[in-house]
């Protein structure tokens, strides 16, 4: 049975009956022209909108229906994250195929809903069409922050400190390991020889990374909440990118310390000698990073504490908006980001 | 030169460069993780997102991309209008064939821009994403309203008179003629022994009904404004449909005097002795259905005088929960609307 035997309203009422009561603020839910919402007091509103793309973001030949679900949230969240804002509601605009089976629609709608509720995010409203093209979800995410909690991409200055959240390169890892799991099994045997750490179990935790990548929702929060940090983004297009963007947007430079990086779970043998490069240039972690005054390191203990993920530091602000990577490949220039689109 | 050429961010420097200045409640636009906006103070916030799809809900073969663009904003501030609320600003998602020329992507725009420049709608954000489907705009419109003032569907009393604003048909005769041009200039030509009225003048009058449809903004925010409507949908999946879903959402049931119902131009022609029942089950027309109290009717002068558009009375909701079209064909059950799904 696939999704072209329901009409859009029965399809409707399948997602309803999959979502908690509604929260007390929202006036008007799902099944009139729009949703109504009444406004948080005291707060700025954060919004934010992604889209992922069968073919494009995942690939539904490998990337079970639960996870294409949960990233569709997940990359929303986690820009919502990178301005130190809590979520709260949801829109999704659903662009199916009709051959999509409705077991496939119902895992995917498990996988929004669970991620959702994890961060207390109410679906508020949506929209489903059919599309001759690739399965499309189209999320919009709006959440709330206190007016000096925002975190933007340009409070960077000389001599900040630059650090990145959890570990890079796991996603990027796990997705090749999806993507070529024959292959990179046998590569991975071959490897296992020379490294300790089962190749197996790396490869299956490096996968689970990229399948479910967590939103750094709390750890942003936190960061927002004493100031501790002077800029932040996410990593969705990659940590060079990433570094590129704040120093851009703060007008400074940056050297980063090659050694520094956390390199994250099989990326390391993945991508062997060439690990800093890959890891830099790849996108999928949906780390966040961060500069901090020096003298306002202390700030931090909240965020080291309660973010729920390890804090490095992986290099400084400088004044002479250069981009350069210390102690990696002395030929190589500073690496691009991962582009979605060229 | 196409928009494979051109990275996604320079994509979106050139949507910048056609923005007007940010309104003063715009605390961060475009170009950081997220928008940061300042509430409006006493408002709900009314939101809804829609996505148009080529190939679904419009043709490239067809529709200009100025009208594509239109289109895509058009049918989101028409269910901001059903819920009286005033747009303030729009989240736009493009997925992007990698075909697609830059002077398309260019008019696309221009049509979004100037449609939301009529009606005061700021651009706070967004995201481009290439596709190997169909050209898709996803667009998230966000309003608000004062909370005694919200339009619902499920408003309407038995003996509420129900209203139609402007014309209706108009975009379905457009949208044939725009598909089959040659064939229906020789039914015209046949048609125009038997009307007063051009074919031809009909058929480009229709044909800008459905590719630049009007949204009823200003109606809708008066009809919320001294409660002068009950319940109100806009008609984007039709007549037929509206009435359902109004009916439904109400607990109530209605007749429908098909003589009554305001036919547009070019689709009496077009849909000749069948135009009721085609008029009513199409979609497209944007216009809005509501209902009113009896002893209130004084209530809609405002309405009349400001909307700019007619209003006219096309029935009456009844207690008994039925559906009727009265004066129409004897043996037809009431239409069912337009499904953009199955």
């Amino acid at each position: 049975m696939n999704i072209a035997d329901f009409t859009e309203r029965e399809l409707i009422a399948r997602i309803q009956r999959k979502l908690p009561v509604a929260p007390s603020w929202m006036a008007v839910g799902i099944g009139d022209d729009a949703a109504v919402v009444e406004p948080e007091r005291n707060r700025l509103e954060v919004m934010t909108v992604d889209a992922v793309v069968d073919g494009v973001h995942f690939d539904r030949c490998f990337t079970p229906p639960q996870a294409i679900g949960h990233r569709a949230l997940a990359v929303n969240l986690s820009d919502l994250a990178a301005m130190g804002a809590a979520p709260r509601l949801a829109l999704l605009s659903l662009s199916l195929p009709s051959d999509l089976t409705l077991d496939d629609f119902d895992a995917i709608l498990d996988g929004i809903v669970a991620l959702a509720a994890t961060h207390q995010v109410h679906l508020a409203g949506g929209n489903i069409t059919r599309t001759p093209g690739p399965l499309t979800i189209d999320i919009t995410v709006i959440g709330t922050v206190k007016r000096r909690q925002v975190l933007t991409r340009s409070g960077a200055r000389a001599g900040d400190d630059i650090y990145v959240s959890g570990t890079l390169g796991a996603a990027a890892a796990g997705l090749r390991a999806l993507k070529h799991p024959v292959e990179d099994a046998e590569d991975g045997a071959r490897r296992a020889e020379r490294f300790p750490l089962s190749a197996s179990s790396s490869t299956s935790a490096s996968s689970a990374r990229y399948l479910y990548p967590e939103p750094r929702v709390r750890l942003g929060l936190l960061l927002g909440r004493n100031r501790a940090a002077t800029a932040c983004i996410d990593l969705s297009d990659g940590l060079a990118d990433g570094v590129r963007r704040i120093t851009e947007a703060s007008g400074v430079g940056a050297t980063i310390e090659a050694s520094a990086i956390p390199i994250g779970p099989g990326a390391r043998e993945m991508f062997s000698d060439n690990a800093v490069i890959e890891v830099m240039s790849r996108g999928d972690d949906y780390e966040l990073l961060f500069t901090v005054r020096p003298r306002h390191a202390a700030r931090l203990s909240a965020a080291r504490r309660h973010g729920g993920v390890a804090l490095t530091r992986i290099g400084t602000c400088t004044a002479d908006g250069i981009l350069t990577l210390a102690g990696g490949p002395s030929s190589q220039p500073f690496p691009t980001g991962y582009s979605h689109f060229r």
